[in-house]
């Protein structure tokens, strides 16, 4: 097929098509006569892909690029996929950098007490350390039973997470879904936690409950 | 304080900080002679949440100044300081767009279901719909049960969260909390994510399994 043809397969305009073959994120398609290339299902299939990863999981170019690696790698056991795509994914925007000592010394206790048994490598600990640390900026200490809460959240989506790989039954496709999940499971927790907020809050703060802000607190 | 003073507190350079200022995200010093301005705590304060909002939550300039521009409002109930702050955070590079109309009645279903009352305009209907529009670009269906578990643990999560506020005792302090906290638990759920994930992966997936990709997958 035509360049004009993945483009109305994909919603992908053509010149956002050609970037994404110039950076290498899509392969290239055949040579056919001196003035056309054709392209087929493979390429519709990833371009849809890189699309996924870029507008919806926030990542760039260059960690798409990596995580496109992880998945095309010929020969890689899935723990060491995983292990990749976590580390090439990080959380969207997140800075890089480990965290106060005390806080990771935090996160790793929360860890043990739920008898997660993980690597001290896990990107998981830099991201979850960082957010503890901003969280003191604004003079606000994670109370036990908020970390608890979190914790016991995270392992309920890991669960669903690790059950919906197992549907799977191609390794590529078991793989595909470990990348792709990971990035996409960031996104849809958030969505539903502002819904789930939402409720909560008509229930804690009537809608007439002003603030009046101290300009001298500023 | 001079502004190196300011830089030395916060950790953020003094190309950073006159950055800040350019754009408005930190209010001006005050004037003290011919060349120099001098700072205040107030400044430190704000340096910091400026910098975990965009380090840390992963937000953009034009981003930051409308949570800020949340946070300043003189006279705001704090469910309507919720609702803007959720509409002004978005999720960390997610892209624009509603999803799908049976993605959106999906996930309408799903908050229905467990009993969550929400407005139309909450942005978590875009943000949970788009994510199950990328899901299905690599041909995966969510179960019934793996939207479940999302929602049970967002339900988990936005109970801390709400919980968190009760114990601040100042309104703007509550509402600063709201407004940060929106975009640190994103981080912070999606970092304990990732280390129970290696927990469960380690369980299902010994690391000497072997994905032979067939290159003609692709």
């Amino acid at each position: 097929m035509k360049i004009s043809e993945v483009s109305r397969r994909t919603g992908v305009t053509a010149t956002t098509m050609k970037y994404y073959l110039r950076e290498g994120l899509v392969h290239s398609g055949e040579r056919v006569g001196s003035n056309q290339t054709a392209y087929d299902e493979t390429h519709v299939r990833r371009v849809k892909l890189v699309r996924a990863l870029i507008e919806t999981g926030g990542l760039s170019i260059a960690d798409t690029k990596q995580v496109l690696a992880t998945l095309d790698a010929d020969d890689m056991s899935l723990a060491h996929t995983f292990e990749a795509a976590q580390h090439a994914l990080g959380v969207g925007g997140a800075s890089s950098g480990t965290g106060r000592p005390e806080s990771r010394d935090r996160i790793a206790a929360l860890s043990t007490e739920h008898g997660w048994r993980t690597t001290a490598e896990n990107p998981g600990f830099d991201v979850a350390a960082r957010a503890l640390d901003a969280f003191s900026t604004i003079g606000f200490a994670p109370s036990d039973e908020f970390l608890d809460a979190y914790a016991s959240a995270a392992a309920t989506i890991a669960r669903a997470d690790l059950a919906a790989l197992t549907t799977r039954d191609r390794p590529e496709l078991v793989a595909e879904l470990m990348v792709v999940g990971t990035v996409l499971g960031d996104a849809l927790i958030a969505g539903l936690r502002r819904l789930a907020q939402e409720n909560e809050t008509a229930e804690l703060f009537p809608v007439h409950t002003t603030i009046h802000n101290e300009k001298d607190a500023k």
